[in-house]
C-alpha cells in the first residue's frame, strides 16, 4: 500500500485527522487519482505509522483532508541507528548508493570529502546535490514501506565526523583488509556480535581510490575497526550495500 | 593489479609462455601503456591465475608475448556456485545487477522472462543485449580480482530452467516473506546452515511486479524454499545483491 510521510504540523491526532498537501496531494490527486474513501499509510515523524482515509480532496487550497483509521504496527526499521559516511565518488554513484541504503535501512547519510576523492562540491552545487539526495531518501523511504527518512548532512571530512563521539562502534572498509593482507582477521563478524539494540555505528567507505593511510589511521586511532567484506574487490558503491545487507540479515533474521 | 582473462589456445604452460591479443592487447598497450618488463596477472579458465611479465610487443601482428612468473595461490571464489535467475526488469537495470553480483561472487547469470516482466526481449535485442552482459561481467572480474568470469545463459523461464536438475538449493525471493506475512519464518538463515562447499545454489529474483503466485507455486513444488530478506521491500535490483552479500559473508568471513 502507498505510503507518504507527512511533517507534524500537518497532523492533528486528538481528533483524528492528518492533511495533506505539496508533492503529495500532487502525487495522489494526479498521479494515483485517488478520490474520497480511498485509503493508504501516513507516517508521522515519530515513525508512528497510521492507515488513513480520504475524506474530502480540496482542488481549490491544494488539501487533502483525512481521517485516520488505524494506528499501525510495524516494525520495519533496523534496530540500530547506522549513519553511513561515504567518501565522495565520482559521477552519480551517490544516488544509487543513497537509493540502496535506503532501503536497506540506513538513518543518516554522510558525504565524505576523503583525501582521495576526485569530485569537488562547491557550495552551490553542495545545496542542489543534497536536495536531490534527500528527494532520493524520502522515495526509497516510501518505496521499501519504511517508518522514518534517512537524514541527509552536510559535506564532512573523516575529522569533523569522529569529533562527534556519538557512536558506539565505527566500521572502517579498509582495503588493505579487502585485499587479504591481513587474512586472519575476524573483526566484522566478532564486532557483529557485541552490537546492542539501539547502538549507533557508524560505517566509513573510502572513495574510487580507497582511504589514505593517513584517514585510516586517524580513524584507528578513533576507535574505528576495519572489516573485511569478503576476498573480492568491492566497488565503493557496492561496499555499504555489502554492509548494510549484513547489518540488516544478522539483526532482523537470524540472532 | 591489473589482471587479464586470457583463452586456452594463448597459453602454453609447459614453456612458461602466454600471448595476449585482441581487446587485451589494446589496452594494455594503448590504455595502461605497458612495455617489456611490465607486470600483471593473467587468468587461466581452469581459475588459476599467474603473475607474468611482457617479454615482446609485436605490434606488427598485435600480439604480446609474456612469460610466466609465478603461479599464485589466489582464492578469491565463493566456495559455493550461485546461479541469479533475475526476473527480466524495466531499463538497465540487468546491468547493474550482472556488474554488482560479479563482484559480489555469482557464477552464472540467467535473465529470466517471468509472468509479471514488462519488458519483451526479441532474438536481436537478446543477442546484443548478453552480449553487453558478457562484456560487464568479464569487466567486473577483472575489477574485483577475480580468478573466474561468470557466465550469462539465454534467456530463460522459470519451467525450463527448474527442469535441469542440477541445483543442490533453490532459494526464492518471495514478495510474500518481505511483507511479513509469514514473519515466523527462519528459511534463510536455516538454509545457510546447510550448505556445503562446492553447493550449487540457485537464486532466484522477481521482476518490479513481483513472482506470480503460478511461478510461486512451481518452484516451491520444486524443492524452492521461499526466504525473506530483512522487514523492507527492497527493489528488483537489490534483491540479489542482498542475497549475495549474505552468502558471501556467512560462507567467507563468519563461519
Amino acid at each position: 500500500m502507498q505510503r507518504y510521510f507527512i511533517s507534524e504540523d500537518l497532523w492533528n491526532l486528538n481528533d483524528n485527522k492528518v492533511l495533506i498537501s505539496g508533492e503529495d496531494f500532487h502525487h495522489i490527486v494526479n498521479v494515483m487519482r485517488k478520490n474520497p474513501g480511498s485509503q493508504f499509510i501516513c507516517c508521522h515523524p515519530s515513525e508512528q505509522s497510521y492507515l488513513v482515509e480520504i475524506t474530502e480532496i480540496n482542488n481549490d487550497e491544494h488539501v487533502i483532508h483525512c481521517l485516520v483509521i488505524e494506528q499501525l504496527d510495524e516494525n520495519r526499521e533496523l534496530p540500530v541507528y547506522v549513519t553511513l559516511a561515504q567518501g565522495l565518488p565520482k559521477g552519480d554513484k551517490l544516488d544509487l548508493v543513497v537509493q540502496k541504503a535506503t532501503e536497506l535501512g540506513v538513518r543518516e547519510f554522510v558525504p565524505l570529502k576523503m583525501d582521495r576523492s576526485i569530485v569537488k562540491w562547491d557550495d552551490k552545487k553542495a545545496k542542489k546535490k543534497l536536495q536531490r539526495l534527500e528527494k532520493i531518501a524520502k522515495e526509497a523511504s516510501e518505496q521499501s514501506h519504511r517508518q522514518a527518512i534517512p537524514t541527509i548532512t552536510n559535506v564532512e571530512t573523516i575529522h569533523s565526523l569522529l569529533k562527534r563521539e556519538t557512536f558506539d562502534k565505527i566500521l572502517i572498509a579498509s582495503e588493505y583488509e579487502a585485499k587479504g593482507e591481513n587474512q586472519g582477521t575476524e573483526s566484522f563478524s566478532e564486532l557483529l556480535k557485541e552490537i546492542d539494540d539501539n547502538d549507533r555505528i557508524l560505517v566509513i567507505i573510502g572513495p574510487e581510490g580507497g582511504i589514505s593511510e593517513g584517514e585510516l589511521q586517524y580513524s584507528l586511532s578513533n576507535q574505528a575497526v576495519p572489516i573485511r567484506l569478503g576476498p573480492r574487490i568491492l566497488r565503493t558503491e557496492t561496499a555499504p550495500l555489502y554492509v548494510l545487507s549484513i547489518l540488516s540479515f544478522y539483526l532482523e533474521e537470524w540472532r
